[in-house]
């Protein structure tokens, strides 16, 4: 207890050598915590004075019907089609949305947290920014009995209710789908791996390529999330001996990055290379030939990601769990080639 | 007085057949109004009771950082270039930016000035929603103090700071260089013309044209301010018998609509059919061929929006008025001819 400031819920956690989670969920008494250990923090937190952030707590005196969205981009159709789908949700039940972006900034996160919570919000839905490693932010929203829900890049650190797109299957379908077109030497171009949508995606893709005996070449793994990445490593990839044949790529975005290049070298598109983009965003079908992507259903996401944030606002007493996985649908276009006969079934 | 409820701004407008903003500034002793009218104002307001809206100045007590934006949509290039202007002015002072979504409805943007409202923002940037033609949830805000700037899509129907785009110059710009390049018959495809942009971009059509003596052709000016309405609009318009050889577009959305209708009807671009977009938007490089467009600056905007909106936060007593025109610049592609020698400097 040699720490200035008030007493937090992280400070307890260390010295009693626990989870913040358990630590704030013992302080609720929630029967998922077993009764030594509340009796212990409840003790613990009555001993050193343990308060609730008081901001927090002294602006929410006041309720409102105001739930706030952090996303890594507004930008984003992704995205965009998610509020869409909270929006509608929320406003049956006369709840209003506010918005910020954290522009996949850490430190911006945070300040999008202080923000959301002094404009009084009943809840928030997070989007986790790319670099976003440390908790802290998410769990003081906890610590102040506001709930939240993650959706689509989701925080495993944090123990609440989550809505994600089912990207590892979404990746094997559609690397499924090119292999049974003839690929055989299928790039990955993903975000940073210690995000769990690329971690799932990069499963998906290794098992379709288990699954067809494909051997795993790591020189075809890559990092490329934005259309400048796309057509940069694109550009190095096409022009070395042993080119692929394809490309699974991260988003729409980046998929439009590796066709540019693959242009630019004059290759042709679905006959040389296949591309296959994610998202089913406005742009697929604006280039030329169009993407084939994955549509992941963002308004689905978003409405049932804002019925999970109602029920705990309406229930605040039920603790279970909710995960949602929305199923994602191939959508063909143009940037890859015809099934071969073999697997027309 | 036979109306029930507390007294309006609106109230003692009507009863004394004077504008809302002329009551509104009357009561603020502000020096614009003639002092004759400031007293009759101020004496009938005291007699009356009126007293401003007791919630929104209840929530006001605690003073916040948090500065609302409301667009008509945040998936487009343009409002999310400008979001991220402001928000980089906002941070340097300390202030954060929340933001709303009106998708373009008037009912969910009065609702989303009473979120902001009870969010307790400290001030509102607007953009104005197609459907928007009623003007008293912009006058709420200003009767509660809270300052309010406009920006792209104005109303002129409120007295307050206004930042626009130079649509009048950039129509006129692209329609001449299209002049330019030989083309004769240019389709002008617009937002509804009571917004105060299609109002400006129409006139900048028109100027352009007589300045090249080139007849006037209402035949040729069509609504449509969409990619489906783009497209839509020009597949009939290219089949007539005197069918045009250049389009200027709302936007990249709607110019990527032509594209895909000329594409189809099998014309050429640029040699049979030119096509300028407006906005620069990311669109206007995943199109094949690339779209020659009007660069907006959108950051720009919301960098010169914000610092107004700084300007009267710090400073509420200033009441001038200042409007701010953000110039546009031509990015040629190759959706139109090369310039014709004559015209070549």
């Amino acid at each position: 207890m040699m720490k200035k400031g008030p007493l937090t819920i992280k400070d307890i956690a260390k010295d009693l050598n626990i989870s913040p989670s358990t630590v704030s969920r013992a302080l609720k008494d929630n029967p998922d915590i077993s009764p030594e250990t509340r009796k212990l923090v409840q003790e613990y937190a009555k001993k050193y004075k343990y308060k609730p952030n008081a901001l927090a707590l002294g602006l929410r005196t006041q309720h409102t019907n105001i739930i706030g969205v952090i996303v890594p981009e507004l930008a984003n159709h992704f995205f965009s089609g998610v509020l869409s789908g909270m929006e509608t949700i929320a406003e049956e039940k006369d709840y209003h949305v506010i918005v910020c972006q954290s522009s996949e900034d850490y430190q911006k996160e945070i300040r999008n947290v202080q923000t959301l919570i002094k404009a009084r919000v009943c809840g928030v839905l997070i989007s986790q920014s790319k670099t976003t490693t440390i908790y802290d932010h998410y769990q003081e929203l906890l610590d102040n009995d506001i709930p939240v829900i993650f959706f689509d890049r989701i925080c495993t650190g944090i123990d609440t209710d989550k809505v994600v797109v089912d990207d590892y299957s979404g990746t094997f379908t559609a690397v499924e789908y090119m292999i049974r077109t003839g690929c055989k030497r299928i790039a990955f171009f993903s975000a940073p791996l210690h995000l769990e949508i690329s971690k799932n995606r990069k499963n998906g893709y290794l098992d379709a390529l288990r699954k067809y005996q494909i051997p795993i070449d790591e020189s075809l793994m890559r990092i490329a999330d934005t259309k400048p990445l796309g057509y940069d490593k694109a550009m190095k990839i096409l022009q070395e001996p042993h080119r692929p044949d394809a490309f699974m790529a991260m988003n729409d975005y980046t998929a439009s990055g590796i066709l540019l290049a693959t242009k630019r070298l004059k290759l042709r598109v679905p006959e040389d290379i296949s591309i296959c983009g994610f998202s089913n965003s406005n742009i697929s079908q604006d280039t030329d030939p169009m993407l084939t992507t994955m549509d992941q259903h963002p308004k689905t996401v978003g409405e049932e990601a804002m019925r999970l944030m109602l029920e705990k606002i309406e229930n605040p007493d039920n603790v279970s769990r909710k995960n949602r996985i929305i199923k994602t649908s191939l959508i063909v276009r143009e940037t890859t080639k015809p099934l071969l006969n073999d697997f027309i079934s």
